[in-house]
């Protein structure tokens, strides 16, 4: 409910459209860049990223352009689900890397998005699309197809009846096929992918589970295509998978739960 | 230069505010306790709490406190100093964690303080003080005293001039003697410390250098007093400091520069 007639809120809500004006292919953004992404007239948007510079959210480059500042990425390390997530899932996704030696990924969902919260990265594997803190699509992404099987109905019915996007010849775009791969993934807890989103570039993913059985984050191995047998790959990923879920308190027993 | 005066910056800071109530020790706050942090008025602090909900910047726990939010979260990972320096260290990190066992430790300079980027903890190593995004002291910490030696003759005066904090019997307090271990440091480009920030804690440091010669980060390897010793984990380190510092774009030959 934007109540952009009250001036306290307008003026907070200008701060929030300049810090928010960067992402991840806009790191480094210069005054005009900030003044054609918010809208907000120049003298305003120059005020506005000094007071943030000032105190350390934003930072200023030798060339002029602002990034974002070290003070603001410790403010983003006390989110409290990242962080204890990253810490619990951190020596299992390293004991992973070290038995696979393959691009390792742990995410969570917001909204209708994965975000990548913790990566570790093999340095010939193929290529990731995504960066710690990057976001991936639900529908076609191993994490996300693990997160959308077990966001529950409205989750689904939405992200179904929406704009499918295929990002490649292989993407699965269809409502009723994916539908058919949520409720196998909710079984099994387990979702495969197959050069959905990146041609060459495949996924195996499982859940993370809490000790209220909710599915809290996804775990996934993204490998080149033909190079793992996915087959071969999935035993020690459901491993880790359920470590990381009992360092969560989950028990077997627990009944895992739509969110 | 705070212009409290003029109405507008009065109403960002007080949302910056807000925001930089959250720290280490304080991950999760009530309203009752965002007004007493920031001095606001009840409906002030309520208003300006429940815009960054909106945005995503905070989140609201089951009992009502507020935390920061994945958004902010998000936003933090595009600083560029960190993503680029995680990214280089990860691999060489990792294989310092496995070649040694030990917590292995990245910080960069911050003012007057270290600010630890990224770690990894070896389970059965002693316990860090410090997590992700926490800070340590220049003059005591392994990574504080390589970050210190390279900071220029400016801030070694401003520190050494200033209370040096006493945190165990062993911390090293006199400037004489920090001046000469700082001297020692630039010249092989580690430091060694023996329970001075954490009693039956040692770490050992080396410095990150650019491609220009500064010093823009310092690797630590953290172990329990007596288990390692210094001279077995420092060559092992160094290699480490040196592999991440040639990713980016120190060759030797550069001359190290003071900050």
């Amino acid at each position: 409910m934007p109540r952009t007639n009250e001036p306290g809120r307008s003026v907070s809500s200008r701060l929030l459209q300049v810090l928010f004006s960067f992402g991840p292919d806009q790191s480094a953004l210069s005054l005009t860049d900030l003044e054609r992404r918010t809208g907000l007239p120049h003298a305003t948007v120059r005020r506005l990223a000094m007071e943030l510079t000032d105190v350390g959210a934003l930072s200023r480059n030798h060339d002029g352009r602002f990034t974002i500042g070290l003070r603001l990425w410790q403010l983003g390390t006390l989110a409290p689900l990242t962080e204890s997530l990253r810490t619990s899932a951190q020596p299992f996704m390293e004991d992973l890397y070290t038995a696979l030696r393959q691009h390792v990924q742990l995410a969570v969902r917001e909204g209708a998005e994965a975000v990548i919260i913790e990566r570790l990265s093999a340095p010939r594997a193929p290529g990731l699309v995504s960066q710690v803190g990057g976001r991936l699509p639900l529908h076609c992404s191993g994490v996300g197809k693990v997160l959308l099987a077990h966001g529950g109905g409205d989750l689904i019915d939405g992200v179904l009846s929406g704009k499918l996007r295929r990002y490649t010849p292989r993407t699965v775009v269809d409502p009723t096929a994916l539908r058919g791969e949520l409720a196998e993934c909710r079984r099994t807890g387990t979702a495969s992918v197959r050069g959905e989103l990146t041609t060459g570039a495949d996924s195996v993913a499982t859940r993370i589970v809490d000790g209220d059985g909710m599915v809290v984050a996804a775990l996934s191995v993204v490998v080149r295509t033909g190079s793992v047998k996915h087959q071969a790959a999935l035993p020690s990923l459901i491993a880790s998978g359920l470590g990381i879920s009992r360092v969560l308190g989950w028990r077997p027993g627990i009944r895992i739960r739509d969110v």
